[in-house]
C-alpha cells in the first residue's frame, strides 16, 4: 500500500482520492480552505462539491501543504492551471527526495503554450521527481464516486511510471489503460474544453443534435491536426483521452465549459459568464493558448479561431457560427486532412 | 431543377424531400400506405411521422411505384434494409433509362454481408443506373425539418456523381460534403447502430456518461478496425458519417436503436422489444451481419460479439457488460490497433 498526497480538494480530486482509498492506499488530501478540510476530517464529507458521498477513514485532509506532503510516495495534482505554478513551487520546496508526480489537470498555459507535464518539469526539480504521469479520460466525478464503470488513460514518456499509476488506481469499476503518447493525451484533454464551449454555445443559440455532432466531429479533427503537427499520434485522439473525454464533456450539461458556452449563446458577455460561474472555466484560457499555438504552427483551426474572436474580441456569436457553417468546402477529407508529411495524407483525393 | 423520386415516406424520407423541395426540385414521394399518401397530398402533412411539419406543393405523394418513377432524373431510396431488395426489383422493372440512384438507408445484409450500394448494384441493371451514391451523416429528421444546421456526406465510387448529389441537396442549412470512400461511409453508418443499442443497454442498466463515452470510443475503434480490414480509409470513420453519426445516434433518446437497447437493459427480451417498438430496429440485423463478418475476416470486435450473444443467444445483459469491462488489457493503443499492414501500426509500442 502507498501513501499519496492529492493536491486539490474539488470534486475531481475528491473522487480520485476515493478510488485510491478503495484500493487501500492512504490518502492525504490537501485543500486551501480550513473549513472544508475540517468538515472532511470531522464529518467525512466534501459538502461543497460532493455532498452525498461519504469519505472513508483512510482519506485525511490537510490545509498545510508541508503536512500533506510528509512521507508520501506519490503526489497527485488536481488544481486549476491558473494556480498550478504557485502550488508546484511550494511542492518543490517541501520535497527532499524523488516522488512520483501524477496530474489530472487539463489545460495549456497561455503565452508559453506549455502543457501541464512541461510546467511540472519546469517547477519541480529533477531530484524531487521520479516520473511525471498524466491521468485523463471520460470521467464525471459523481459517477466515479458511485462506483459506476469508468475508463481512463495513464500516460507518460516513461512507460513503467504510467504502469505504476495504472496499478495504483485500477479496480473493478475504474479501469486504467496506459498510453506512451503523453503529448497527445495532454493536448486532447485540454483542447476538448474549447469544443465543449462551442457545443454549449450552439445549444444556447437553439440549435440541436445535428449541429452538435457536426461541431464535435470537426472539432476533434482540428484538435488532431494540431496534435499531429506537434508530433502526437492520431490513435490517441481516437482514444479515451481524446474522443472519449470529448463525448463526456460536450454531451453533459454538468460540464462547466459547456455551461459557459451555453450562457454565451444565450447572449451573456464573457465577463458576466465568468462572474456567474464563480469557478474557473479552463476552456477560456485554453482557447487563447490554442489559437496562439495554431497561428504559430500554421495549423487551420476554424472552430478555435471563431471562438477566440467571440471570447477575446467581442465577435457576436451568431456571426461566428454562421461563418463556421458557411465555409466553402467541397470534400470532407480535405477538412480532415491531417497536415503535411502525415501518412494519412495519401488518403486525400 | 430536377425531378426526384423519394422512395420511403418515413420521417427521414420526408425530411429529405423537404430539403429537395426547398431547393426548388420537384419531389415525387412514394409510400405504401394509400391513406398516408392521401393525407400528404390533401393536408400537406405526414401525420404519423412528422405531424408538425407542413409540406410544400412541390412534394407530391404516390402509392403506385410506377407513377412515382415516371420521368424522374434521380431516385432516392430510404427504405428499411429488410424491404430493400423487393423495392429495388420493382424499381428496376419500372426504369427504362439510366437514372442516378441515391440511398440514405443504413445496414448490412445478414448472410450476404452486402452493403446497400452493393445490393443496389445487384438488383438494378447497369443500363438503368447512371451512378450509385450514399447520403449519410448526423441528422435527426425533426431538426432538418426545422432548418437547423445539419451536415452530411455524399459518397460514391464515382466522385462526379457524389458532387451531383451535393448540388441537389446543399443549401444554407443543410451542408453536404463529398467523400470517395463509399465502403467506409456505408460501414460507419450501418455499424454505429450496434453501438447505439449498446449505449442504450448500459443506460437501461443504470450506468452513466462515463460508461457511455467508453463504449462509444471503443465501439468506434472496432468499427474502424472492421472497415480498414475491408479497405476503407480511417479518416472516414473520424468524419461525419462515422464519428458524427455515432454521436447523434448514441446520445439521443430519440434513436430507435438506443431505445431498443434501453429496453433490453431494463430486462425486456428481444421479442418483447421488437413487438413494443413496432418499427424496424436496423441495429439488430446489423449486429448479426457484423458479427459474422468479423468472424470471417478475423477482426476483434468485442462489443459487437457480446451484443450478438445477448440478441441471438439469450446471454444475460449484466454478464455481457461485465465481460466487456473485465477484459484484461494493459495498453490503450493495443486496443485501437488498426490491423496488420496499416500505416498506423508503427504507432504501437
Amino acid at each position: 500500500m502507498s501513501t499519496i498526497a492529492v493536491l486539490g480538494s474539488g470534486s475531481w480530486g475528491t473522487a480520485l482520492s476515493l478510488v485510491l482509498a478503495d484500493n487501500q492506499h492512504d490518502v492525504k488530501l490537501w485543500g486551501r480552505s480550513k473549513e472544508q478540510i475540517d468538515t472532511i476530517n470531522n464529518e467525512r464529507k466534501n459538502s461543497r462539491y460532493l455532498p452525498d458521498v461519504s469519505l472513508p477513514e483512510n482519506i485525511i485532509a490537510f490545509s498545510r501543504l508541508e503536512e500533506a506532503l510528509e512521507g508520501v510516495d506519490a503526489v497527485l495534482i488536481v488544481v486549476p492551471t491558473k494556480a498550478l505554478r504557485d502550488v508546484l513551487k511550494s511542492v518543490n520546496d517541501c520535497l527532499n527526495q524523488p516522488v512520483l508526480i501524477i496530474h489530472a489537470s487539463k489545460g495549456i498555459e497561455p503565452e508559453t503554450h506549455l502543457r501541464i507535464s512541461q510546467i511540472i518539469e519546469e517547477e519541480i526539480l529533477e531530484e524531487n521527481r521520479s516520473g511525471v504521469v498524466a491521468l485523463s479520460g471520460p470521467s464525471h466525478a459523481e459517477e466515479v464516486c458511485l462506483r459506476q464503470p469508468t475508463t481512463v488513460t495513464a500516460s507518460s514518456n516513461d512507460m513503467p511510471m504510467a504502469e505504476k499509476v495504472q496499478d495504483l488506481f485500477m479496480n473493478r469499476h475504474f479501469r486504467v489503460y496506459t498510453n506512451p503518447d503523453l503529448l497527445g493525451v495532454e493536448i486532447g484533454g485540454a483542447l476538448k474544453n474549447i469544443i465543449a464551449i462551442g457545443t454549449g454555445l450552439t445549444s444556447g443559440l437553439g440549435f440541436g443534435d445535428n449541429a452538435k455532432a457536426a461541431l464535435m466531429t470537426r472539432g476533434l479533427a482540428e484538435i488532431t491536426r494540431l496534435g499531429l503537427k506537434q508530433g502526437a499520434s492520431p490513435l490517441t485522439f481516437a482514444g479515451l483521452s481524446g474522443l472519449g473525454d470529448l463525448i463526456v464533456t460536450c454531451t453533459s450539461v454538468h460540464s462547466r465549459n459547456w455551461r459557459a458556452g451555453h450562457m454565451l449563446g444565450k447572449g451573456k458577455s464573457v465577463d458576466e459568464v465568468e462572474r456567474e460561474m464563480g469557478m474557473v472555466v479552463e476552456g477560456i484560457r485554453t482557447t487563447k493558448a490554442a489559437f496562439q499555438l495554431a497561428e504559430q504552427l500554421g495549423v487551420d483551426m476554424p472552430i478555435t479561431t471563431e471562438l477566440y474572436k467571440v471570447l477575446f474580441h467581442g465577435k457576436p456569436v451568431e456571426e461566428a457560427v454562421s461563418e463556421l457553417m458557411g465555409r466553402v468546402k467541397k470534400h470532407e477529407v480535405e477538412d480532415l486532412n491531417l497536415g503535411d508529411g502525415d501518412p494519412l495524407n495519401e488518403l486525400e483525393p
